[in-house]
Parts: C-alpha cells; structure tokens; sequence
C-alpha cells in the first residue's frame, strides 16, 4: 500500500522553515501576518485549488481534488495558527527560526500544528505529482484560529456545509501521546476557560501608608485559586464532576495493561513524584478525569504596594458528560461563595467551549489507520488511548456534517506544545507521509474501505 | 522668625520639572541616568559645594555650609531616587514629565522625595542669596538607593561618619499622613520583603496533556500566600508578632482622640471596607501594628499550560520589639512548612532589613519643629503621628552618628507615592520653605535653641 517516492526527512525542513516563519499567533497577531500564513498555504495547495477564505476572523485555507468518482471523500482538518511563545527568554533559539538539533527541528508551532499539517500537504502533493492523482476525494481546510477556541468556525462551517461534506474527517492536529510506540486517539478532552479578576482600591497603595487597613487583592485572589482544590487534588468545585460516567472495570483494566513507566515519565518532566486527584492512576487522570488548572497569575510586581487588582487565568479539559456552561457556572458560584470582604470579585468567562470529544474504537477508520500505522511501523501495534488536549472542531465536525473525526497526527505529547522550545522529529516527516500514503490507499481501496455516503461536492 | 522673599510656587515648576525628567529609577536605571540626577542636584547646592560622592551604589550627593560657629549643625536627609513606574498605561500623563492640574503637580517622585528635597535646597539658597549666611550649620546627603532599602548606606555613613557629624538630621523624606492638617512623625515602620519562588516541572506544560498529573506551581503558591493571613486578617506567621509591646491604655486613648473620618478615608481609596488586623482601629493599624503584604505575584500567563514556576513577592512593615532577621526567619519557617508535595519552594530575603523607629515625642527637635509649623500653620496644631512608610537611614544614622531624626516633609501619604499618577500638591512648596526656614532659625536661637555637640566640621 505505498509506493510514493519520499525525499529524506531534512529536504523538506527549508521549506518548512518559511511556514515557521510567519509569527502566525492567532491570539496577538496582524491581519496581514495571519493572511501571510494562510497565502503560504494555499500555494501549496495550488494543485488543488488552494485559496484563502474569509471567516469573519482569521482566514482559513480550503482546498479539494475530486477527481475519483465513486470513491470516498475525507476532509482534512488542521490549523495554522500557533500560540504564543511566552518569554522570549526560555527558547534556546528564536521561535520563528526554525533551527535543527540532531534528530530534531524547533520553533513555535512545528509540532502545533505546522509541522504535522506540513507531512499531509506534501503526501498530496506527491500523489498529484508522481500519479497524476490521489486514491480518493480530499478535500482540505485548514483554520487560523485554533488556539484562541475556533470562535468562527461554527457558523464557517454551517455556511459552508455543502462544500465540505466528507464521509470521514481526518484531523493533521492531534498527536500520539509518546514517542516510544505508535497510537491513535479515540477521544479527546472539552475545554473551557474564563479569568478570575479582584479588586480592591482604586489604585495600586503604598504598602506602608495603607498596609493592614484595606483588603489586598493578592491575598484574595490567592485565596480563592487555594479554595479550587482539596489539598489531596481533587477539583473542590462543587458541581464539577456532574455527569461524569464511573470509569467501568474493564476499562481500568485496559489502561492497566498500558506498559506505561510512571518513574520515568515525571523524571522526564523534571518532577519528583505525581500530584492529581486521588483513586485514579496517572494514566486514568490524562485519559479519564476531567483537570482544572490555573494557567496563569499576575497582580503588583516587586515594588512595596498593594496592588489595586489580581487576576487569575483558569481553564478546565473537560471528559465526556460534563456540560461546559455547567462547568463554568460551577466554577462561578464556587468563586462568589469564597468570602472576599473589601474587593470585588468578578468571573469573566472566555467564549469558546468545547465538550470532549469521541470516536468509537470499532469506528471503521481507526481500523484503518491502525493498519496504516502497521506499515510504517510493523513492529509495534497502535495502541488506542485518549488525549488531553482539546480540539474544538471535532465536536463541530459532528454537529455541523455529520461526520467524526480521526485523529491523525505525527506530533508527539512530549514535544513542548505550548511551551518554549516546541520541537518536532525530523524522522516523523517521512514517517507521517509514508503513513498518510497507505491511510489513503487503505480507505479507497480493500477491505478497510470507507463506505462513501452521499456527500455535496465542492 | 521668618523674612526671607520667596517667589510664587508656580515659579519653581520649571525648575523642578528638570529634575523629574531624569527617570532616577534606583531599581532599574543605568549609571549616567542616576549620575545625571544626582550631578542636577549637586550643582543646585554649588553655594555649599556640592558634589557628586561615590557609595560603591549609585551616587551620593554632599554639601555643606559650615559659616555659623558656635550655632548647631544640622544634616539634611533625602534621596533623588525613584519608584519604578509600573504599568505606563496607568499614568494619566507621562511619569517623566511634570504635569500641572489645577492645584497639584504629577510625576515619578514628585513627593516622594523630590518635590520636598527641592524645598529645602531652595530654601538655603534664599538664605545664601538674601542674607549671606544661613542661620546655623547645614550639611546635605541625598542618596540614591533609598527606593531598593540603601544598601550602601551603612557602609558610607561609617566611612564619612567624621565629614556627616552633627546635632540632628532632618529628613526632607517622610511626610504629613493626611492633608487636612500639619503633622510631625515620630515614629517609622521598619521593612524586610522576600520573594517566595515555587517550581515545578523544568518548563512549561501542556494543560491537556499533562493536566491533572503534576503539581501546578500557581495552585501552590496560592496556598502558600493564602496562608499567612488568617481569614480574620491578622498574620498568621508564628512568631511574627514577637517582641511587639501591647499598646498600652494610654496610647490607644490619644488615637481615639485624632480625628479621624474613617468613612471618608476608605472612600478615598476607592474601597467600601476596612480590612485588617482584628481588635485594632485602623489608626492603631497603620501607626502601631504590623503588616505583612503580597505586593506582587506572577506566573504563566493566559494561555493553557501547567508554569513551571510561580513567584510570590513579600515584604513586612515592622513595628518596634521585632527583629527583622527574626521575621525572614519566621515567614521562611511558616512556607517551608506549609505541605507543597511535587514542587520545590524557596524563600529568597532581599538585603536590605530595616528595623523600626522612633523619636521621643519629648524630643527638643519635635517642640522646634511644632513651633515652626505653627508659623506656617497658626490655626491648626500638628499632630504627634506614626508613618507606615519606612526611612532605612533613621536607624542607620543612629546607629552611625549617635543622632535622631527629626522627619520634615511636605509629602502628604495620599500623594500616591510608589503608585501611578504620583502627585505633590504646588501650595505645599512656599509652605515648606517657610517652614524649614522658621525651623533652621528656631533652632539657631531662642527658647527651642539645639544645645550643640562636640561635632565634627566639613
């Protein structure tokens, strides 16, 4: 089921390197750099049809050949936006410089989701290239606005509902949850965020003219984030696991038998010993429990006053059952309940959120892609796990087309998403290309063939 | 007791406008930016022979007009350096410009000490112009790091302890506690601050991907922070309160009697409620009690990760009987004990630790300069009062010379000192002048005469 001819993993990365390059950051950045990003794009797809589309936000990039009547149709899904870098001053090397480091290649987005976007882009390419054709209808659409929640895409795709219809989505965004062996995720966690803002004076106090006379806003603040958990880790938002179905023994019993190195993940991470919520073990909590963090925190500075306001910035992954404006009005009523006397507090959600999000393991498109997999890697089976992170579009896939969503990416947990210094593997290139190859080979033809459905063309 | 012509306030802006333009930030500034101010200030004292002296730290500025023999000597306190900004977008006009609203004047150390520093420069270059001499012997030390807790300050007053000698220091740092009325400070807080610094994993983590399974240094500190204060207020580090003698009968009934509209001072501040040490009015708080404040805290950001690192920072105003070592020790003991399983904390003291101090309302210095704010001042009589703000030089120069500090400021404590839109109020400039010059001539003769020491001369 391959046959394409690949170039070597680094003959690709300058070519990467110029997608790299554009600072797309959907939350901080232009119209023109976003745009630039998503032209870049859609010249690569210019076999295809490639063209930028307006969403009322950021652009998007659609694209499709259909040129194999009676064969199924995919659409693939991904995004080229990023997130922001942070302190500049944690990456080794400039985040918009792709730069190589032995067997990898580093810059903001290039696991998230440039890099694994980049292997499907090329996979097509070579099709229409050494071909003349692709073994099946794709059709291509890639958002800019991922990371800030997909806030358009809603109503994008309801808009565009005809044009995109697919038998299956295949989302380029994604990843396996480790390096060592190959797996497909079979679902996906739900997101919501919101900030917690206090108040006190009008301004920031001197510290000794005015300390010990009027609330501080850090003290409450403080006090609240505290309140968020029990101190054995568990979410002490009352509400908060409402819905949730009790993890069933047999599915216990299938993530116990995951060969999984607990020492040697944290030790990877740099910490000592795990912290979450109690009864579960660590596989149980990343693939089963919903989490609640505080991302972020910032009031006053190192200057002798008290600050005149805190802020805190809360998100939750969410696990299937949970409701999301649930979620957030627990979380709400949890915050107004914590006895604040002398500020203000306020809770100010963010406007995207995503439920979690499912694929049935028997689905059959996660038997293909598990025996595409099987080519690229022979020796070790895909194992099916969960993921931690969110992908808004899957549950909008669902509700919008009637479609789900397999995941198929090359990125890999570890790779530092979201963090200085993401990176990619270089030898996930040819990999992820040889594996989107046989996927395409598979579902268009023998026994893992998708069944089309009536599908709009585009 | 007074003669000498001063001009109108308004005719002093210009010059003092040169002087906030240099940004004097002790905390960030270069060399040639605190050079540039303290080489302004030295030529405005060229009729003492003022220079630039170095401290090892940013510069020093002395001057002396030793002219009087047999008259007292006196040494004039204060600093030309500045509070960091903060936030730009905070400031209602630019920090480094001096601003005129109707009454007042805004900028970066205005009142805080550059505004009160002026006067009393001013003043003796009046004496020198119209009179030839000044009534008794002036020596000037203005610092450069009182703002970062003069850390070269001991060291320099022991090496200049000769050429610095006299009867008294007058500090032009300090300040009024309220503008309704004149008021003379006998007694300052002391200062220690620190930064509690919680870290996790060494980077940043994805919040999906690793959410729920390490400890978030955010959740941490907020613990940390949320307790020291008991939810009544008070501190609840063990210990520190030790050594505080109660406040005795006597004292809490002269409080009771200053009057004090608590109402319209917390609606000043833009806060509804009182909040603070239980079983304390607020004057009691901010003159005799206690504090400890977050000032500030940040970490991560607004964007889903687990930061791999949080920091809390502290600081303490002290009250006589604590020692500053002791109360390090004390919050050190307090968040080392406090259970963070799956994070390291560290404490980290700043350098500067700055006991309490007092001058005897009984003190010959405290009835000249009630004499000489009855002169400015004939209808209202000046309040004996406490400062919640913190002079490191007042037990360095006790310590050093064997001298009291007599506090005499124009500041007043609602100037927004250390916060945004730092302001100083015009009609306060003629006002000081005329009261440092009828307090330099009662101390010169008559019934409030300074008995002089055996001192040193220039």
């Amino acid at each position: 089921v391959t046959g394409l001819r690949l170039d070597s993993g680094d003959s690709y990365l300058a070519e990467l390197a110029e997608f790299i390059a554009v600072p797309s950051v959907s939350r901080d950045a232009d119209r023109e750099t976003m745009l630039a990003a998503a032209q870049w794009l859609a010249r690569q797809l210019s076999f295809a049809g490639g063209r930028v589309v307006e969403t009322g936000g950021h652009p998007a990039v659609m694209a499709e050949w259909l040129g194999a009547p009676g064969a199924p149709t995919i659409l693939v899904y991904g995004h080229y936006d990023v997130q922001p870098t942070g302190s500049l001053s944690e990456w080794s090397t400039p985040p918009f410089e792709l730069s190589v480091e032995g067997d990898i290649i580093r810059g903001r987005g290039v696991t998230d989701d440039k890099g694994p976007l980049y292997l499907v882009v090329k996979t097509a390419q070579a099709f229409a290239a050494q071909e003349g054709e692709l073994p099946l209808n794709v059709k291509f659409l890639f958002e800019g606005e991922e990371e800030i929640g997909s806030p358009h895409l809603p109503e994008f795709l309801a808009e565009h509902a005809g044009e995109l219809g697919a038998d299956l989505v295949i989302s380029a965004d994604g990843g396996m949850w480790r390096a060592s062996e190959p797996s497909l995720t079979v679902a996906s966690k739900g997101l919501v965020s919101l900030d917690i803002v206090v108040a006190g004076a009008h301004g920031d106090l001197h510290s000794g003219r005015y300390g010990g006379v009027v609330a501080n806003p850090v003290h409450e603040l403080s006090q609240i984030l505290a309140s968020l958990h029990h101190r054995d880790g568990a979410v002490a938002v009352a509400g908060f696991y409402d819905g949730i179905a009790d993890l069933s023994p047999q599915r216990r019993a299938e993530i116990a038998q995951v060969p999984f190195d607990e020492t040697g993940f944290l030790h990877g991470l740099g910490v000592s010993q795990a912290r979450g919520e109690p009864g579960y073990s660590i596989l149980e909590r990343l693939w089963e429990r919903p989490t609640l963090e505080v991302n972020g925190v910032s009031g006053g500075g190192k200057y002798t006053v008290i600050p005149h306001a805190a802020v805190g910035h809360v998100s939750c992954r969410l696990v299937p059952g949970q409701n999301p404006d649930a979620v957030i009005d627990a979380i709400a009523a949890h915050v107004q309940a914590v006895d604040a006397p002398g500020v203000t507090v306020r809770v100010v959600p963010d406007e995207a959120r995503v439920p979690a999000y499912t694929i049935p393991a028997a689905h059959p498109a996660i038997s293909a892609a598990t025996a595409a997999l099987g080519v690229v890697y022979p020796d070790q089976p895909a194992l099916l796990t969960c993921m931690g992170g969110t992908l808004p579009a899957t549950s909008l896939f669902e509700r919008a087309l009637g479609t789900k969503t397999l995941f198929f990416s090359f990125s890999v947990a570890d790779e530092r998403l979201h963090a200085p210094d993401e990176f990619f593997r270089i030898r996930r290139i040819g990999e992820g290309m040889r594996a989107w190859e046989a996927l395409w080979r598979l579902l268009a033809d023998g026994p893992h063939r998708l069944a089309p459905r009536e599908v709009s063309g585009g």
